[in-house]
C-alpha cells in the first residue's frame, strides 16, 4: 500500500495526514502534485460554505494545482503519464449536461470543485477528470505557475471578455493576488492601465507593474478621478467588499462595465440610474476553461507576466492559508510539494 | 403674432399658458403636436431632478411627441413640412461629440432631452433638433404611437440588445405602461414569456397580452418559479422599486441578464456571489435612437403592438400627470391635442 | 445472430444486404432506425469523394436518422433505452481535440461523418457516438423529422448565425429541398422573405410557403430587383451552383451576406470592388450541433415548420437516391423503414 | 484674388495649374495642405472609374491629406482654424441617409470621396466636410501621417475588426504599401504574424517589421505552410490580384476569414467546399471613419508605428503617381507640400 501525504480540512479546523494512494476511475486522471497555491475561495471548501460535500466529512482544499500525470483511468487517451499538467478551481466538466452540449463548460451543472465537492491539491496527489486537466508547459517553475490557474486565468478572462482594444482606459481597484496579476495583464495587453488602492504605499509598485495612473482612494474621490481622465471602460475590483466596489460606478465611461471576480460578503448596492444613464453593466466572471487556462499560460509566458509568490513546504499549510485569509501575503502563498 | 397653448411646470406646479410661436433655428424642426404621452419619467424634467434647466424657470413637460412638421430651420433638408413625424426622450444629438462621431448617439453628451433640458410635448407646438426626429407611419392613430416612442422603444430595445432567440424564457417584472408593453412585444418576437406581478388580479391580461406564464410573487418565490422554468435568459423589471428587483436575480439561468429599463428611487443591492456563480449580469438600457424608434413603429404596426391608453386634453394635463404618477392609468395617459 | 438489412454503397453502387447486429463501442449508442432522409450530400460518401473511408469497401449512406435508443455502450449514462433519437451530418465530436475543448464542436478534428466515414442510417440499425444524438420529440412523425437534421438544420442555423432582426429582408434562393424549409424558416422567424427562383411555376408555391415577395430570376435582374426593394442583409443560396451564387452579390446591402449552405462543383466568382464597398462578405455554415438540432425541432414545432417529403421502403433506396439526385424529388426523399 | 498650386487630373492626364481659393460652405472645412499620400486607389478618381464625377473634368487627385484648418464654414464649430487635421478617403458623412442615421458612416450613400466625388490633396489647399476630419496629433511629421490616413486605417481597421486575441495566427500577403503597415500593426497587437511574398529578398524586411514567421509563396505551398502552423484564424491579402488570393483560402482554420482590402482586376474565385467545412469566410473591409483614424493615429504613436515613404514635391506629382503605380515605390510616395 502506498501512501501519500495531504492537508484534511475538517469543519474548518486543518490536519496533515497519510492517505491510501488510489486508482483513478474511467475518465479521470492521478496527478502528482509539485506546487498547489492558497486562494481567498479555498474557504469555500474549507468552510464548506456551499455544501459541496458531506458536512463533517474532511476535504482536501486547494484549486491551484501544477504536478504531472501519474495514472490515467480507463478511456483517457489525450493526456500522458509524465506530463506536466495543472487543474484550476474548475476540475472537469460533464460533457454531457446542457451547458456542456452547448459548449458553455464553465456553466456545467456537474463541474467538479476542486477542493471542494472533490479533495483538492493541498497533497502530493490530486486525482480529477480528464476534461479538467491544463497543458503547463516545462518552462515555469511550478510555484509561480499555480496561481495562475486560478488568480491568473480570472483577472485575465475577464479582460479577455471584456472586448478591449489597446489603448481602452480599464481601472483596476485593489492591489493583492488578483490584483498585481490584473495590473500587468492588462499593461501587456496595451491598455491604459489605472491602479485603484487605499494610501500612497502601493502606488510604486503598481507603476511597476505597469499602470500607468494611480489613484490613492483614500486621498481622493476615486470616480471623480477616473472621470477626469475620461472614465473606465472596464473596471475590475479586487477587493473583497461590496461597499467599496459601489462607489466605482461613478468612474465608469459611458457603456462602462464593472467586472466583479471575486465574492463579497456583503452587496454591491446599485443605483439605477447609474446603470441607465451610459447603458453600463455590472457583471461576474468566475475562472475559465482548461484551454483558456493554457493560453493564458502562453500569453503569461510569451509576456513574461508572473505573480509574486511566498513558497512554503505542506506541513506549513494551516499558517499560510491563515496568511493568505488575513491579507498579509504578499502576494500569494503557495505549497511547494517538492521541499 | 401667433400664440399657441402649452403646459409649463414650474417647480413642479403646473400652469395652462399661451405662448408665443417662435421660428425654428439652424438645423431645428417645428412640429404641430398632435398627442404626447405622459410618462413616469416627466418627473424629471417636471421637478428638474438633474438640473437640466435653470432653476426656477418654466419647462414644458413631455417627451412622447407625435405630429407633423409645420417649419423647417436653416439646413434642414430631410424632412419636409407636412410629413408625420414624433419624438422620443432624446430630442436629437450634436453629431459632433465623441460618442456622436463613433455612431453611439444615445450616448451624446450634448442631447437635447425633450421635456428637460428643452421644452416638450405638452404643447401645440414643439421645436427641437433634426436629428431627434422619427418618421411616423400614416396608419397609426397619434394617441397610441405616442407612448410608444419612450415607453415602446425602451422595452423593445432592451429586447432587441439582448441577444435572444425565439423560445428562450424572458421574465417581464410588473405589468403597468412598459410591462404591458414588453409582454406583447416578447411574445410577438417568439420568446417564452413569464409575466411576474403582485396578486392574480392581473393574470388574465397578462396572458392575454401574449405571456404564457403567470407568476404571483405574493404567493410563490418568484425566483424558485423561474427557477423551475429553466431560469430566465433575461429579465426585465419594470416595477420602479430596486428592492423589488433584487429577489430576480435568482431567477436568472446561468449568463443570464436583468435589463434594468426604469429608475428607481432605491438602489438594488446585488450580492456578489450571484452575479460570479453563472456570470450573471445587471445592465441599463435606456430609449433608443431615432432610427430605432422607426424600426420599432414598423414592428409594431406589422405584429399589432399597440399601448392601453387613456386620452384627455391639454386642459386636463396636470390631473393626467398626478393619475400617471399615482399608478392608477391602465395603462398610458396622453394629451390628445386635436381634441 | 441477429441480422438487418441495410444499404451497402460500393463505388457508387447500391446494394441491400443483411448485415449482422453488433454491440455497440464504450461511449456509442446503436440506434433501430425509423427513417432516414435522402440529401444530395450523400453522394459524398457513396462516391467517397473525399476518402473518408477506406477505397473500395462498402460504406451505407445516410445522415438523416431517427428512431429509438436500441443499445448503450459502455460509460453512456445521458440516453436511455426506448429514447426518441435522431443523428445528423455530424454523427458525434470526440471531446478531447481542441476545437471541442473550446466548445466549437462542429470544428471537432476527429468528428464522426455519418454515412461516409461511418456507416450511416440506410439501414435497419445505426451505431454513432453517444455525443451525436439528438433528442426528438414524439410529436414527430418520423418521415417528417429526419430531413429537419440535415436540411433542416442547415439552412435554420444560417439565419440563426445572420444576426437578423424581424422585419429584415432575407433572399432564399432556389426553392428545393434546403430553400423550401430556408423560407419558412424566415417567414415564422418575421423577416421579409424574398424567394429568388428561375421561371414563374414556383411563385405561387414560394408565396404560400411564406414568402412577402418573389423574384423571377430569368425575367429580371435579381440584383436589381433586391435592390429595389432595399438591398438583402441576407441571401441563402441553395442551388448548387457556383455559377448561379455570384450575380446574387449585387443583390446585398451594405454590410450583407451571402451565406452558402451547400457545395457546388464550380467555383462562385467574387469580384473584389463588390466585397469592398460596403463590407460586404461571403461565408459557409455547415449543419449545427446536436443541441442546435434539438432546438431547431422545437421551433420547427412550435410554428409548424415541415418538409415536403415522399416517404419509400428500404427496398427502393437506389431508386429514391437517384430521383433526389436528378432533382426531381419534391422536395426530399425519405426511407421509411417502418414500412 | 488668392490662388494656389493644385494638381489636375483630366481622363487621366496631369498638369500642374493654379486655382483661385474659395471659401468653405455650410458645414465645410478649408484644410492648408502639409502633405499628401499617393494610394494605389487614387486611380479610381484619375481614371473616373466608378463615374464619380462628370466625365472630361479635372479632378484634383489625393485622399491622404495632412494639415491644417485655413478657414470654417457656417455651423462648423467643433474645429478651429489652425489646428492639425487629415482627411482620408471618406471626405465626411452627410449625417441624414439611413445608414448615418444608425452610426454606420463608413456605409454614407451620400459620402464625399476625396479626390473622386469631390477634389482631394494633390494641391495647396483642399476643402471638405466638417464631418471627414480626423485630429492629428503635432508630434506626426506630416508625410509620415499622411499615409496612415489610408494606407494605415484600412489594415488597421481589418484587424480590429476581426476579433483577434494576443498569440492568434495572422497572415499578411504581400509586402507593399499595404503590408508593411499590416504587418507592423498585427505585430504591435501581440499577434503572430506570418507574412508571406514572393521571393527570399523580402525575408529580412518582414522580420524586422515584426513577422514571426516567413513563406516565400515560390518555394513552398503557402496553404499548406500555413496550416503546418495550425492555419491562420485571419488572412489579409494585399496583393491587388484576386488570383493570388484564391489559394489562400485554405491556408485558412476553421473558422478563419480572408479579410480584402483592395480591389483587383480579377475576380477571388472562392471553390464551396472550402467556405463549408470550417464555416470560413471571406469578407471585404473598406478604410474606417475620422474617429477610427484618430485611434489609429494614437496607436501609431503609442507603437511606433510608420511607413516607409519617398516625398517628392508637388510638381513630381505626376511621375511620383507613375512610380506608385508601377509598384516600383518602397513603400508610399507622398506629395510634401512644405517644400
Amino acid at each position: 500500500m502506498t501512501t501519500y501525504r495531504a492537508v484534511h480540512a475538517t469543519e474548518g479546523v486543518f490536519s496533515l495526514v497519510e492517505r491510501e494512494l488510489t486508482d483513478p476511475g474511467p475518465g479521470q486522471v492521478r496527478i502528482a502534485v509539485e506546487a498547489c497555491g492558497i486562494c481567498h475561495s479555498d474557504v469555500v471548501g474549507v468552510e464548506n460554505l456551499y455544501h459541496h460535500h458531506e458536512a463533517g466529512t474532511p476535504i482536501i482544499p486547494g484549486h491551484e494545482v501544477v504536478g504531472r500525470v501519474d495514472a490515467l483511468g480507463a478511456g483517457v487517451t489525450s493526456w500522458t503519464v509524465g506530463q506536466r499538467v495543472g487543474v484550476g478551481y474548475f476540475g472537469g466538466h460533464c460533457g454531457v449536461c446542457e451547458s456542456c452540449r452547448r459548449g458553455e463548460f464553465v456553466y456545467c451543472t456537474d463541474q467538479a470543485i476542486l477542493g471542494d465537492s472533490i479533495d483538492g491539491g493541498y497533497a502530493e496527489y490530486v486525482t480529477t477528470r480528464a476534461t479538467g486537466l491544463v497543458a503547463v508547459p516545462e518552462e515555469f517553475d511550478a510555484v509561480e505557475a499555480a496561481p495562475l490557474l486560478c488568480a491568473g486565468i480570472t483577472v485575465y478572462n475577464a479582460l479577455r471578455k471584456a472586448s478591449l482594444w489597446p489603448g481602452d482606459l480599464v481601472a483596476v481597484q485593489g492591489i493583492g493576488g488578483l490584483g498585481h496579476l490584473a495590473i500587468q495583464y492588462a499593461a501587456k495587453l496595451g491598455l491604459r492601465v489605472v491602479a485603484v488602492a487605499r494610501g500612497e504605499d502601493k502606488r510604486e509598485l503598481a507603476l511597476k507593474l505597469g499602470a500607468t495612473e494611480y489613484i490613492d482612494s483614500t486621498a481622493v474621490d476615486q470616480a471623480a478621478a477616473l472621470q477626469a481622465l475620461g472614465g473606465a471602460k472596464v473596471i475590475i475590483p479586487t477587493a473583497s467588499s461590496g461597499a467599496s466596489m459601489s462607489p466605482l460606478l461613478d468612474g465608469l465611461a459611458r457603456g462602462g462595465r464593472l467586472i466583479v471576480v471575486g465574492a463579497a460578503p456583503d452587496p454591491i448596492e446599485v443605483p439605477t440610474v447609474q446603470l441607465l444613464f451610459g447603458n453600463k453593466s455590472i457583471e461576474g466572471s468566475l475562472t475559465g476553461t482548461p484551454l483558456e487556462n493554457e493560453e493564458n499560460l502562453a500569453f503569461s509566458l510569451a509576456h513574461d507576466v508572473r505573480p509574486m509568490v511566498e513558497p512554503v513546504g505542506i506541513e506549513d499549510a494551516a499558517e499560510a492559508y491563515a496568511r493568505m485569509m488575513s491579507g498579509a501575503a504578499r502576494f500569494r502563498m503557495v505549497l511547494d510539494l517538492k521541499r
